[in-house]
């Protein structure tokens, strides 16, 4: 390979699809390190990962600047503009991922200074699912799986349904004991946050299916989050 | 006008810019119906708004295919290129904070069946100023002004020191009296939705001025969301 070889389109489109690999696996990354800061109560590892959602952004700049060049300069058309448009997608979601797991390393560093609590387990089997998400989207965005990722889409349910349990399990909590309240609320967004990434990950399934098949995925998704319309009795049965 | 004439490719960025304020408008009245159907108790209204954010999905995909087009058909530089990019991004903002106004329609529902909430004023007052964000925003983009755009990108830390405020009231409230956490948990989520909103704002403003300037705001903006590194002391001063 020549120093001065002037990249090929068929490059410059490959370069961007591995850019966009590049970035999942940082935003996975950061994901990870964020739960494990909360499973683990590791202020160092939470103080990492704040520092390293810069990568992230930087990304997610990168891959602006090379997909609006390709459009410019390239003109794709087909499945190569198909390919231009979902990469910036994707890393706008994927920006959105690091985002939510930096907000969870910060709050990871609120409760490792407080008494540990209950129900964090809760929350880190809920981080896990959505880790596992993130990854079979990531893992079907690189096969180019548009059922692969059409599955990621399915499940996202049941992250939703985790996210209610928990929610109805924190309310709960926060009721028996009202001195709770504060870090429970930590607890509440994150849970949050959690339900977002998973939000997020269906977005990316559904970028892969357009990528691939050329048409969207229906509208029909099963959305299991009913907190938005929950009010829990006053008078909670402990 | 003729029926049957071809649209002009200068029609077609016309078309598009107009689709988008039109979205934009929809957007707002969505986020004002949501907030005064919290101020008024009014669950007819919240009713409307929840069904009325099928809109903004229809305008966010009319938007996505008439960009795609353009971009494949016409094959835009310079401006036009940046026209037709910041739509589709814009389109995206708009969506999200569709989606935020219809979940807060969702919880003015549950608040509207219990007995009124002091604190609900703070959050009516908050919401108003997050539309006030939103409208400069939309009149910024119609404008094509930067300086505009930069003054609302400016002023998104306001919002979020109403945010953090309100957030520390709601938990005293909430643990000077536990019968009140689970309302008060849909008020600190609405809360944190209008505070998206603001940041949603903020990434519209970011792309008026990338449409104008054809470069991006510096990565300096002021956060002044601090509630994700706050714990507030058990003992709470009441």
């Amino acid at each position: 390979m020549s120093e001065h070889t002037v990249k090929s389109y068929e490059g410059e489109l490959e370069a961007l699809s591995t850019q966009v690999a590049q970035m999942g696996g940082v935003a996975e990354n950061l994901l990870q390190g964020a739960i494990d800061a909360v499973a683990r109560r590791d202020s160092a590892l939470a103080d990492r990962m704040i520092e390293s959602d810069r990568r992230i952004d930087d990304y997610e700049r990168q891959i602006e600047a090379m997909a609006v060049k390709l459009l410019a300069l390239r003109q794709p058309v087909g499945i190569d503009l198909r390919l231009t448009i979902t990469s910036l997608r994707i890393a706008n979601e994927l920006e959105r991922i690091g985002d939510l797991a930096k907000n969870i390393a910060k709050r990871a560093l609120v409760l490792n200074r407080e008494q540990p609590v209950r129900l964090t387990q809760g929350l880190v089997r809920m981080g896990r699912e959505c880790l596992v998400q993130l990854k079979r989207v990531l893992d079907a965005l690189a096969a180019r799986d548009a059922n692969a990722a059409a599955a990621v889409w399915r499940s996202d349910e049941e992250i939703d349904e985790l996210y209610n349990s928990l929610f109805r399990e924190l309310l709960t909590y926060m009721m028996e004991d009202p001195r709770t309240i504060s870090l429970a609320t930590h607890l509440l967004f994150i849970a949050k946050n959690l339900e977002r990434v998973g939000d997020h990950a269906t977005n990316i399934a559904e970028q892969v299916t357009y990528l691939v098949r050329g048409a969207y995925l229906g509208e029909d998704r099963p959305k299991g989050d009913a907190t938005s319309t929950t009010a829990v009795p006053f008078e909670q049965p402990s």
